[in-house]
């Protein structure tokens, strides 16, 4: 059976909902950051990268959120969760989810993460005051050119969806006006009010 | 037919390197970043992103590395780029691409394009100090649990090795010691002797 280690708060939650969408039998083990679980030999020996989600498999382990969502959704077809038998749009999806996984994931990191590509406290302090400008410039081109609707591909729901959604949790703390970005605020809120987003929020927070 | 946008010394060599492994018809059109081209209406029109590569197709334009690969595999299967059949092991090779996009490639792009992440001259100074630090941390994961022999994934070649070549070429540079490295210098080694690879740097560079 499948397992997800996810970490609350985290970008794992994306895994941990689009195996809800799937209808997917699986297990979550909960790692504690407050705890440095993820530095730990234990957690290290699943995934070396000391990050979550990592997700067990019958045939190994996969880590990386685009990868394991493309994962999730070829190992599940049956929930038609990406556009699988389509080369283009699938090479779509995976587009949207690496910009997430490398620009807008990688600009919010810089506001709790300074410290992995700076040292002292000042660069840090220097880093965590652009959040604002380099975050609320990746949503303005989600906001002009990648939004559909309802759903972030249109008319169909896929996994390109809990991966913004899990992603714009984090906005406001990111110093960005959500004002600005009303497409991006409303799939936030239609997100949030499907069972399966309720279910995994209800477990990662419970 | 398929057009392909690059820079010289950027990633956008992965795809061109894929697309002479694809045997594809393919022409390529080069944007100076010393013009500044990447920000002029005329490109911002194919990728309102500002970077590359991006990838223009009989259906619409790719962006983002991880994607653009995945396509040309799945767009080209006679080439047999990836392992198409098999979500497992397709999903690991999404997983290394990601992994290269989201940490390798931006611990390097702290060295010159800390203006992303930060507005002082000090702090950007204080981030490419840590570069050679960054960087080296995910070679050592890449060369302790990523790599097979001859190729990323063993016996096969496929869309992992273009990408890896592309970053590793910057690895001096960066301020990594290639010592330490030994069978990511290796990889590298024999993938610069494959005329696939020769051609598409002979094209950019020429």
């Amino acid at each position: 059976m499948i397992k997800l280690y996810y970490a609350a708060h985290t970008c794992s939650l994306a895994s941990h909902i689009a195996l809800e969408d799937a209808g997917a039998e699986y297990s979550t083990v909960r790692i504690s950051f407050a705890a440095e679980q993820q530095r730990q030999p234990e957690y290290l020996a699943i995934n070396p990268k000391g990050r979550v989600p990592a997700l067990v498999t019958d045939r190994g382990i996969l880590t990386e959120t685009p990868a394991m969502l493309a994962f999730i959704a070829q190992r599940f077809p049956q929930a038609k969760l990406a556009p699988l038998d389509d080369p283009f749009l699938f090479a779509q999806v995976q587009a949207f989810n690496s910009y997430l996984c490398s620009t807008l994931h990688v600009a919010h990191s810089h506001r709790m993460r300074g410290n992995r590509w700076a040292d002292d406290a000042a660069a840090i302090a220097s880093m965590q005051r652009k959040v604002p400008d380099s975050v609320t410039a990746c949503y303005q081109l989600i906001e002009e050119h990648m939004l559909g609707k309802p759903w972030v591909m249109g008319e169909t729901y896929t996994i390109y969806d809990p991966y913004l959604f899990t992603i714009a949790q984090w906005l406001e703390q990111d110093g960005v006006d959500p004002s600005r970005f009303p497409k991006v605020i409303d799939h936030r809120r239609r997100m949030s009010e499907r069972p399966q987003v309720r279910k995994a929020i209800a477990e990662e927070l419970g």
